[in-house]
């Protein structure tokens, strides 16, 4: 598949009990396990909404880092926090999602990581695929 | 952070190398290794857009499961193989999404599965999060 990933990617999951954890697999990759709270799941494994907060972050966070590459940015430590907020009924998605970028390096100021961060809407393709009611915030901190 | 699950959910990421390989957490899991395809990343770990699927994969296996067995079926076994299919152009989401699910089951007709799988769309957070332009679909086999 690695071939052909620009194209098309797959992964699969298969139930491993009587309740709602699965192993899920992408060819190549250490099983993730995956599972839901108490009562349907047992706290097995990462929720769905958690895996799609991993994918959207990871998304971002490799938007960001390309851009500020090509700016010739040093970045020493990089690390994002995700934290989803659920709708209280059904079906229960995010209805905001709000990310904390943590960057360290030497010769990067706030208004060119505004500007990069105004430009992964272009780039990063799970912020393509969402919902646009869903209201996605940025805030970052650049440590020397 | 278990308790609050149903409201409210968080995941970090950090940068490992000076690519673009992160290591994704989820307070009391197993770590995930996450990587682009190279020149960007070196293949060490999932991409964004397969842990997207396994997101959606195992989000829509849990909407089917729990109705499924709401209605008493049994399900011996079950799996979801998803493909995406990217877009040519920036950002390079998926255009379309197509899941196979396989479930092995003595008491399920195709006529009850196609209903639970109309019904999906008011449970699934995943797929509720998802811009309606892009084109998924729900395929099955039964197995007996």
């Amino acid at each position: 598949m690695n071939s052909d990933k620009s194209k098309t990617l797959m992964a699969s999951i298969r139930l491993l009990n009587e309740k709602l954890h699965f192993e899920g697999n992408v060819e190549g990759n250490t099983p993730i396990s995956i599972d839901y709270t108490p009562p349907l799941g047992d706290n097995l494994g990462y929720t769905s909404l958690e895996l799609f907060l991993l994918s959207f972050s990871s998304c971002a966070g490799s938007a960001i880092l390309v851009l500020l590459r090509k700016m010739n940015k040093i970045i020493d430590k990089f690390d994002i926090t995700s934290v989803g907020q659920r709708k209280e009924s059904h079906p229960t998605g995010f209805s905001s999602i709000a990310m904390q970028v943590n960057i360290k390096s030497k010769n990067l100021n706030a208004d060119e990581m505004e500007k990069v961060i105004g430009m992964i809407d272009s780039i990063c393709p799970v912020l393509s695929m969402l919902d646009k009611n869903i209201n996605t915030t940025i805030n970052f901190e650049i440590h020397e």
